[in-house]
């Protein structure tokens, strides 16, 4: 299966992808032989709330990438049960058309139960579309909740996607996407509202230490244009530097900037040190994090009924769940796998 | 500590919750020790896309609890930073007057990093909670990502807001919170699109195999007042049907219906066998994801060194993740703790 992916073999690509998202024994082996064939492509994750214009978006830029001659993967993660475990939703329809090109290869994920986890799915899932051949692969996320933001981590460049017109608790989801956005898009820019958007933002990248530029793509607003500044200048420096872009979607203005924002930073983040150091930080935490995993599923094969009746002491309050948790570690060392 | 807290002393409290928020050593210890004066307190959930009004909501139960005469816990999740792991935002602006009161207690919780485990940093701090002596800890979470439908998961009954009015990408946020939802609002009934959100919500669970109720609490929108009727019909039922229930938070309409459809929802998880199986399989859920973190904090201390030279081999592509990860596990059952 793995040679047929590597090949370029739709089919073949398809099967893995649903191996590894429903997690059946011999994806980590079908993982492990398809590695080497990983590791060149541009993973950009595209983030935001529910009504920002995200999957549009995302289709804009898949014809940008598609233009530019690259094979493009895109990996739509769908928040879903966790009790499930199925995919609710089908494919997008608004990305429908890229279905007919064979350039493009789209995977929607279920998401995964609590103890599954959705990030290490969407990565496998885009280290399968590179070896089937992509040179880029977009991962799109709804909402910013934490799962959302530990995927985003998995990317090497983020775009968060801002709609114009702040909801109530919006300051709150600000706080966790400002850390891990790349660049901003505030789209629906031929709304009201936009400029003030843009301001908040970068007025929360200055609060954060972080100086921002407006490159305000979309004339007739009040922002000055400074296409290209911020890319610039961020090439020259120790740090990046969000920029904060206007873009409409729909009518595909301002969609090119934010390519070229997107491709300043993933040219920042291979020349730079800080660049070395985020791409360590991050192959470090997906290590731990399969570490954590790989012990939990051997704990679920060796200690099942020991477990089972753990659950029924701690419900008779004859136990805490806390020395029942280092119990069963204790256990599962004391028999080496 | 402990002592302290269970005397109800809110300085000890506060250190409790704060002792558990940064994981500090000895928290573990805390909590056990703690354990015995929980298994009590109802653990009401609530969460919502942003502008929801699910503060607004949440102020509103807070204070039709205390009239009933309750001594009142709250959870309040804010997404943060998944590298800073600090809380961002203050205590919550709105919930202010709450705070005034001693027999309420609110703490705003920072996201815990990537490897933290944010929903068992919610499920401890509603311990020291309910230890402290509340009898209803409220957990309020922002959006429906993976880690928000976890937390959620911990409660034993559910509320999810929804607003009128529903966004582009609102189809996949609702298709992760219909399995967690036990009572659904739709807040700012006042405004236009109330009802069609209504009709939505219920086709929607119509369509996975559960039958719904209107309950309209609010006169004027053509949709039937059916007072009670939700409740009393799933008391005698082996499937509880979550309601779909009108209010406006800001004004008080409708708040004291939801509040009694909850209260029946938690009549009906201790009187029902499948509320008795929930009970079951959350119990098991948390003590299995306890074994996977004491199993990781425990790798982390003892193959700190290791784990950084495989990270290098990684990132030469001389070793996959996959490969990696089953060597570390290997390297700490050879070693027993």
């Amino acid at each position: 299966l793995a040679a047929a992916v590597a090949l370029g073999d739709p089919r073949a690509t398809a099967r893995a992808c649903r191996s590894v998202d429903d997690g059946v024994p011999g994806s980590a082996e079908l993982l492990k032989a398809l590695y080497p064939a990983t590791g060149k492509a541009w993973r950009l994750g595209v983030t935001g709330n529910p009504g920002a214009g995200k999957s549009t978006l995302v289709d804009r830029l898949i014809e940008l990438l598609r233009a530019q001659g690259k094979r493009v993967g895109v990996v739509a993660v769908d928040p879903s049960s966790p009790f499930g475990g199925g995919a609710v939703l089908g494919d997008r329809v608004r990305m429908q058309r890229h279905f007919e090109d064979p350039e493009v290869f789209i995977r929607s994920l279920a998401t995964r139960g609590a103890l599954g986890g959705l990030s290490h799915t969407a990565l496998d899932v885009a280290r399968i579309l590179e070896a089937w051949g992509a040179s880029v692969v977009l991962i799109e996320t709804v909402g910013v909740g934490q799962d959302e933001l530990d995927i985003m981590y998995r990317a090497d460049s983020t775009l968060v996607v801002v709609p114009p017109g702040l909801g109530d608790d919006i300051q709150a989801a600000k706080a966790g996407i400002l850390e891990c956005a790349d660049v901003f898009a505030v789209n629906k820019a031929d709304r009201a509202g936009a400029d003030a958007v843009v301001r908040e933002l970068q007025a929360m990248l200055s609060l954060s230490e972080v100086t921002s530029l407006s490159l305000g793509a979309l004339g007739g607003h009040g922002t000055a244009n400074l296409h290209g500044t911020a890319a610039g200048s961020n090439a020259a420096s120790e740090r990046w530097t969000p920029p904060v872009l206007k873009c409409v979607a729909t009518t595909n203005q301002g969609v090119a900037e934010i390519l070229a924002a997107l491709e300043g930073h993933l040219a920042w983040l291979q020349s730079s040190p800080e660049g070395a150091r985020r791409r360590f930080e991050r192959a470090r935490l997906e290590l731990v994090q399969r570490l954590r995993d790989v012990a939990l599923s051997r704990a679920l094969i060796e200690l099942g009924e020991e477990i089972d009746a753990l659950v029924s002491e701690i419900q008779a309050q004859r136990l805490d769940p806390y020395s029942a948790g280092e119990a069963l570690l204790a256990r599962l060392r004391s028999q080496p796998g």
